[in-house]
């Protein structure tokens, strides 16, 4: 199978998304997380994958303005037909390579303690978590409790880019 | 009174306004629209007003990075305690001149149509809505059904800034 061709997205690409994504999810209440501003004014750094015309995964982040040389990824998701086929890691990489010729140095993102496929995909795209000393953790890792609210805990993780714009 | 001072937002802000914005909203559940992204990575067009050493308002926003131009609002929330106050158009102001000093010329927001003081406050910061020629409309504005995904229908607002740098 040839991989799905990438490319930014677009607002008009919210409707289809926002319409599968808790489905993508098992069916968590993810929506709530993706207002369609992400799709609206952020996208330079957000990008959609689309297989015979529909979209089969997407991710979206943006250059940090209070750190121009931090990007943050807030959200990626992929059809689970669409699963193991390495279409994280190129949307991923095609949002490396984005930020980094903007000048980015290090990209950042949170995930859920729960989501042990998210952890360990971010392991294996190189990222490190953070570390706070708390002695809540999962598989190893510093649990952030109540960072994005009450109930809201989250793992904390960071990857350095490259320092030249060939990789990262 | 005096006007609370208004400074810009730090991470160390997220905890305390994330525990009491649900109670702001008079129980809606806010919080999930909130990560703390915004109080972390949008910094430099994030406020928060102070009074007593209690925050009793906040506005976060951003600069879009799609359209330089133009600037978001994200969330605003006043303490109860502190309404009719003026606080929401000092936060909103302070917002104005911060986004008109990076180069903005327009600055946009949504909100819920069920929100009536939203609307009206909108409306008498200068805002205009969109129109989209639906049939569905709240006080003669026209809603985006949807939006934000189902059942999260919209009403968008957008306001130009004066062109000089000294007012808007």
């Amino acid at each position: 199978m040839n991989e799905p061709p990438i490319r930014h997205a677009e607002p008009s690409d919210y409707q289809p998304i926002i319409a599968v994504v808790n489905d993508w999810w098992a069916g968590r209440r993810m929506s709530d997380m993706l207002p369609k501003l992400f799709f609206v004014h952020f996208q330079t750094t957000s990008f959609v994958a689309e297989q015979d015309g529909k979209i089969v995964g997407f991710v979206t982040g943006f250059v940090s303005q209070t750190f121009p040389e931090e990007a943050y990824i807030h959200f990626v998701g992929v059809n689970p037909m669409s699963r193991k086929s390495g279409l994280a890691r190129a949307l991923y990489e095609r949002f490396f390579t984005t930020v980094q010729n903007l000048g980015c140095r290090t990209v950042r993102c949170v995930t859920s303690p729960v989501n042990k496929d998210s952890i360990a995909f971010h392991r294996s795209m190189g990222f490190s978590a953070e570390t706070n000393g708390s002695e809540k953790t999962i598989d190893g890792i510093s649990v952030f409790e109540g960072y994005d609210g009450e109930g809201e805990d989250r793992v904390l993780f960071y990857k350095a880019l490259g320092d030249n714009r060939d990789g990262y």
